[in-house]
């Protein structure tokens, strides 16, 4: 009898020992996974997610909705991440939103929702809890770990910290460190989030937090993860078709409304009605101060652990994560003898690519398969 | 007997009509001037400033202080706008808070600020308004006008607008319309002006203002001044020597301070001591709205009835008016007959090369005055 295919969970243990600021617990992942473990348990492959990303990275109900599951088209039978061949798991990020442990969750010391006094975690942090949660579901070796962004962060740190756990690893738009552009682009929009009166130092209830602040800092990351050239073909100086009133202040642009306004508007509220601004704070700057040679003498020192195949995927138009550093970071593995190859997409999307450019990663990644 | 060299004044007259909405007054601007006008009032030079700047271009007090004046290395003797041979001036824009009417000055009608009954002020506005002005001093003719970026579209906008009266014009770092990314980068700024309870609907008295929108709208406007490279170079991932606290939010980041964060917050503060939130709102959306070619059947209509000599510098590294787009507007120039030249500067400062680059931009003067 076959095992089901499908399963969404949550798993809970006592304690974890953070990088930066003692241990901490309990923590709780919520996680998906898809396919079945080998007995041998080396069939796995772990998926790693981007900053307001969740679990539910694939939908086997609507496999060929792009937008019903965050890598819907790279998995699933006969895909990348193969459901027939790979037993894949997904989970949600320690101090995320999506039924993990993060700030929102009530602190079972004092029955309120951390807040602020949620510890400090890094992608260090994260890549520990998703140990723990891949060994407790009796995983032996993973045989892909890979993630685009953020997400692509825990990939590298996987291969880096994990080396004998990770066959293979692919980072997508994902660098050594963030640029001094990529931190201040982050700040001004924990700034927004913070100087909303109703952020409360972070105190607000779960919910009825900072909206306004919180849309505000998502239509600027919305223009980061994009690209002049695209934002040029897809909206150019066209007026929106009608005017609303979703602007995060409750007042729109006057002398008119750009469709570039109204879709940022849009995108702003849309996220506000599914994350955490306390969550966006914390993960935002888990991406910042992540620099992947920290804790090693140098650089080469920490990609000399890598042991897995590697494919890094840059972006050409993207802005966060400039492809040359991707390159550069892949041309790091490979003088310090590892086996990492580099791939690039040629999209006009910038860092959003890796949510959109479905054939020119299904291609990368028989590339590197194969090789 | 010679007659002084520098005055610093204002001049009011009673009406304008304005591009969009009626006509509005009385209108006062603030004004300085440098040098002589000669006798045929010819030998004038408008120099149209930037969205924070002002009247005061030039210092000849302190002639070689880059930071006393916005052009300083520009003008006096023996430089590109020679005191001794022009006729320099510079007036505050119309919506402008250093001394020109603006949303904080005082509605005649009511004892009280504008505020948002101010109307909606065009480049074109703030041409007509600077056209009273030169008329008033005796001017007939324009040997030069220049500016950079919004100072850039009213330099572009005299061209095109007063043919007859301009005899060369200098347009830097401006573009024939603002591109989408651009025009988002600023109503993200808007709306964290807007979305501070302080800013009050507009009706918050002068000086006591929404300072954390306005501190977080400046702490994205520096990024997009300057570029990855610029900042990579300046400041990397260093972190900054002491916490402070001038954070618009009253919120320092949490986990170690960026020397980029620290500068950013800085530049925030800096401008909230000296600039207006609603001229900030007013000015920045006259950019986003500006296009050369508006009330024209094409934009190639508007650009034949240049008859100036025309020189336009773009910036390699610049975001916000992409060098691309400024070698596009000097050859749809030349290419309805106009006499126009480009220049590059080849900086990794963004765009604010323009108020950086002196050497660079003195030759690109000497150049096209000696064409």
């Amino acid at each position: 009898m076959k095992r089901t295919m499908h399963t969404a969970s949550t798993w809970t243990f006592n304690t974890l020992a953070l990088q930066l600021s003692g241990s901490f617990g309990p923590v709780t992942l919520a996680y998906e996974t898809w396919g079945m473990l080998s007995r041998t348990g080396d069939n796995a492959v772990l998926l790693t997610h981007a900053l307001t990303g969740n679990a539910h990275a694939y939908d086997g109900t609507r496999p060929d909705d792009p937008r019903a599951a965050w890598w819907n088209p790279l998995i699933g039978p006969g895909r990348p991440f193969d459901t027939e061949r790979y037993f894949v798991i997904c989970s949600n990020v320690l101090g995320g939103c999506y039924g993990s442990t993060g700030p929102a969750s009530l602190d079972p010391t004092t029955g309120h929702p951390y807040g602020l006094r949620f510890p400090l975690v890094t992608i260090h942090d994260m890549v520990n809890a998703q140990r723990k949660l891949v060994e407790h579901l009796g995983v032996r070796q993973l045989a892909v770990v890979a993630g685009g962004s953020l997400g692509g962060q825990q990939a590298l740190e996987w291969a880096v910290s994990y080396p004998e756990l990770v066959e293979m690893v692919v980072v997508v738009a994902a660098t050594a460190a963030l640029t001094a552009q990529a931190v201040a682009f982050s700040e001004v929009q924990r700034q927004a989030i913070m100087a909303d009166p109703r952020w409360l130092g972070g105190a607000y209830v779960p919910g009825h937090g900072p909206d306004a602040g919180l849309a505000i800092a998502r239509m600027l990351a919305m223009i980061t993860y994009q690209s002049e050239e695209a934002m040029e073909l897809r909206f150019a100086r066209r007026l929106a078709q009608r005017h609303n009133t979703l602007a995060p202040s409750g007042y729109a642009a006057f002398g008119g409304l750009f469709d570039v306004e109204s879709y940022l508007y849009h995108q702003g509220e849309a996220l506000v009605r599914r994350f955490d601004a306390n969550s966006y704070l914390y993960l935002s700057r888990a991406m910042d101060l992540y620099d992947v040679g920290e804790g090693y003498p140098s650089l080469e020192d920490a990609l000399r652990r890598i042991r897995s195949k590697a494919l890094f995927i840059g972006i050409r138009s993207d802005v966060l994560f400039p492809a040359a550093r991707v390159r550069q970071l892949a041309e790091g593995v490979r003088q310090v003898g590892g086996n990492a190859m580099y791939q690039e997409l040629n999209s006009p999307h910038g860092h959003d690519a890796f949510l959109k450019e479905w054939e020119q990663m299904t291609v990368a990644f028989d590339l590197i398969r194969d090789q």
